[in-house]
């Protein structure tokens, strides 16, 4: 592509020139004082759709030509601008996908959007449950498990894995998409976590170049964009691009901010430009830190162990799971400390482990920061002769302690799912009774949990790690769901979408949960 | 409420400390020098849901209260702050106020967001059609047209009408209102371009404090907010938190910006503490300007002049639509001449009129620019003896001079519909054969306009101004309509929906249309 100006450069070069805007956004260009100087700065290239700077949802001029470096930097043969995160990219490639009141496969551990688009389109979902490996990881979707699902299910238009999932955890993309063509159906990989794959050796390759059809990647989580951008790329004609256009302009606004796609085209430019070296350079970085982290004695790199323990293609470094062997602290304690003590944020914490998110972006000092915190803690633990408060306690007394914000749960919402440890946690059987977008606004009343066998579940019930749904609306409250849910809360694990009385020491007995109104199975 | 502290200061001051960021967003408060200075600088607030900066789906902390502040300075009773413009506003409230496969009364002039609700929704929509004004201008709806449909169409769950619309045109919200609810409907009031309403006594009231129970509005078109800020206000019981909640979280990325969200903050704010004195400022400003410009000869101001010709309840004065008598100028070479000669960038054209929106956030020096502009272009119209080149011309001869986007039409895709000539613009009688959103899937077949009476329409035609579609999908394309296409075209207005041959001097018997394969009414 010849070397023509960043959409960005063209922006604050408008920006600074004599053009007088009398078009929205109201600021124009004159943020007043209050608002401070980020936003101040912020809105000189926070413009509209005037001359010169085409149109998102028909792009014929710049935002057509970013489209398509984008396409060519990815390796698919058209990508879509997002503004509304891989969400907008999620609905869009399923809509777009699958007809409506159509049959799809998905994994269980897919993100929430995956299911809002099955509540949209009235579709009805089989689910392929990943195994459950330490920690509560959820391990890759296995192709033997989509073959046999599309066997038994020869109707399914669409099949929706997470690779790599929030975890990093990466599923065999290529055969998967073999076997989901033969049977004449299309692939969508959310890879929202993985933008940044594909462009060095040593890193795991993009699922557009391994045969997805539709391929959702968000560009803020793991590269250098601003939080909201992300891409949906077609690669393949077994899904027309009118059709993704027709749902794109649906479920994103019809203002687009410049800004974010200024953004998104200076991030892709810097991948085009440097994108191999970067991530070379990255690599070895890697290399260097985990060989440190090797070194910890309590503390451990979960992160290194789970590859070998399941059917996972490959797990994204970039996604570090640090846990405790022998339980010799807990998750959340981990986090506490990492973030009171050491002033380092992670991105997620759970009972069993927390992840820190790292990227070429994370500087020398961050790594060093980070490496030193953890020894520091690992040593501390290996102190102690006996440290009761340490252990994992239950969630009970914790939730005792205060509200909920303080035990950090970071980003568990963002997934309909929950996690446990591999020797505790397991999946009950479930059936739909009802599907899940009648489920969703049928009316509901809340009943005890210990009473609600045979009524139909009103509400999604999560366990963290590792985000996956336990049962939700529409599907058949069974007893075995029912023990199996007050032993999780019993066990002190995060369970979402039952509610627990006020206060401490209450029974599991005393858990309420929704159920469909006046409806038995 | 409190002086505490606001939430982009709140973000500014913790980009600052010492905490390191092992989360999302990628680039780690740490942008590549590559991006330049401004997404350097936005990049340090933009963070993800880390703690004490709550989480916008499920808001406890920071993000209620900016919500609830929103809602007391609007006069709501909650607020849900979008991050994906009016459209996800629009989209949320006639899901929530709708069941699915429900009626709906809509103007037929509403944003194409409105339409999309009744796809997405199956709803079956009944169309108020407002007057057609001087230059093309859609008039107000009319409570009288609302009383008679809703008395037709009894099982109406909702009406839906833009207040005020693009033009600046305010409908009669209280006494609608009213209307609606003894009817047992909803109103919603999309309010996009009305945010800055309600601040100061000689300005309208909003929509909010007017009975209208779901109203949108966007913060970023009148208000000094980045674009895709909006906010949705719930002023009622008749629909519940919960149902938006729950549409709300499906149509928003599950990853908002929280640059979006300060911005919003901030906004909020500015309005809370300043905002009867930056309106009631703004309206002496406007006074002055208005006052100037009366005394033009040849252009003339049709805002002025068309709150006396329908039934508005009131027209926004920061619209300021400037056409020409006699046609002595086109819109489209007003809009030309204000761009290439003086750097001055309009916000909309058509070939009758063209729009500038007008803020507290405009310099003296742009109203001056836009006056004089404006007062010279008016002196040489005048001077003209003769000037065939300035008569309207036909949109054919135009459109042979270039890609359509040198004629440029900001915002017209914005809204599905066109304009006309008051003498010439009307609508045609139609009927729809099919669903909209059956007929938006199904497959359609290219063929010619004048041998499609009788087929099914497979598209949006489209009429601009006043952007209102002469024919939507699953409508009957009879031979009325096919005649008031045609000649449309041959007076050279902007059709849109329709394809023309390429090149110049085609008849209008060439044009094609999509209709649905193999279906006629």
């Amino acid at each position: 592509m010849a070397a023509d100006e960043s959409l960005m450069k063209r922006l604050e070069r408008y920006g600074r020139s004599d053009f007088y805007p009398f078009h929205m956004p109201g600021h124009k260009r004159n943020m007043p004082a209050e608002a401070g100087r980020l936003l101040q700065t912020a809105a000189g290239a926070d413009i509209t759709e005037i001359d010169g700077f085409d149109d998102l949802h028909c792009p014929e001029g710049v935002l057509l030509s970013a489209e398509r470096r984008a396409a060519e930097v990815f390796g698919a043969e058209e990508t879509f601008f997002l503004v509304n995160g891989s969400t907008a990219g999620i609905l869009t490639a399923v809509c777009a996908a699958v007809r409506r009141g159509g049959r799809i496969l998905m994994a269980r551990n897919c993100h929430r959007s995956v299911y809002h688009a099955v509540c949209l389109r009235e579709l009805a979902p089989v689910f392929l449950y990943p195994e459950i490996l330490e920690g509560g990881v959820a391990d890759a979707v296995a192709p033997e498990q989509v073959e046999e699902a599309l066997v038994r299910h020869p109707d399914a238009q669409a099949v929706v894995i997470t690779s790599p999932t929030y975890d990093g955890v990466v599923s065999d993309i290529q055969t998967i998409a073999e076997i989901v063509h033969r049977a004449g159906a299309v692939l969508i990989v959310d890879s929202a976590h993985g933008a940044h794959f594909g462009f060095a050796p040593c890193q795991p390759e993009s699922p557009v170049r391994l045969g997805a059809d539709l391929v959702v990647q968000s560009l803020h989580k793991t590269l250098p964009s601003l939080t909201q951008t992300a891409l949906l790329h077609r690669n393949t004609d077994r899904v027309s691009s009118e059709a993704l256009r027709r749902f794109e302009r649906m479920y994103q606004t019809s203002s687009p901010s410049y800004l974010l796609m200024g953004s998104m085209d200076a991030c892709v430019r810097l991948l085009e430009e440097q994108g191999e070296e970067l991530f070379s350079d990255f690599e070895s970085r890697l290399d260097r830190l985990y060989d440190r982290l090797s070194g910890l004695k309590t503390l451990c790199i979960l992160s290194k162990m789970l590859p070998k323990q399941g059917c996972m293609k490959a797990l994204d470094r970039g996604k570090l799971l640090i846990s405790a062997q022998n339980e010799k602290i807990t998750g959340n304690l981990l986090y506490k400390e990492l973030l009171n003590r050491y002033h380092l944020q992670m991105e997620m914490v759970c009972d069993t482990y927390v992840t820190a998110i790292l990227t070429p972006w994370d500087t020398k000092d961050g790594f060093r920061r980070l490496a030193e915190a953890l020894e520091e803690i690992d040593r501390e633990l290996l102190r102690q002769q006996e440290a009761p408060s340490e252990k994992l306690r239950p969630q009970v007394a914790e939730a005792g302690n205060g509200p909920p914000s303080e035990v950090p749960l970071k980003k568990a919402p963002e997934k309909a799912g929950g996690a446990c440890a591999p020797s505790a946690r397991r999946w009950p059987a479930v059936s739909a009774a009802m599907p899940l977008f009648e489920a969703e606004e049928a009316p509901k009343t809340a009943g005890k949990l210990s009473e609600a066998a045979g009524k139909i579940s009103g509400t999604y019930v999560n366990l963290y790690p590792p985000g996956i749904p336990l049962i939700i609306p529409g599907e058949i409250i069974t007893e075995e769901i029912i023990k199996l849910i007050e032993r999780y809360v019993q066990l002190g694990l995060n369970v979402q979408g039952v509610e627990k009385p006020d206060g401490g020491g209450f029974s599991a007995r005393e858990l309420t949960i929704e159920s469909i109104t006046g409806r038995r199975s």
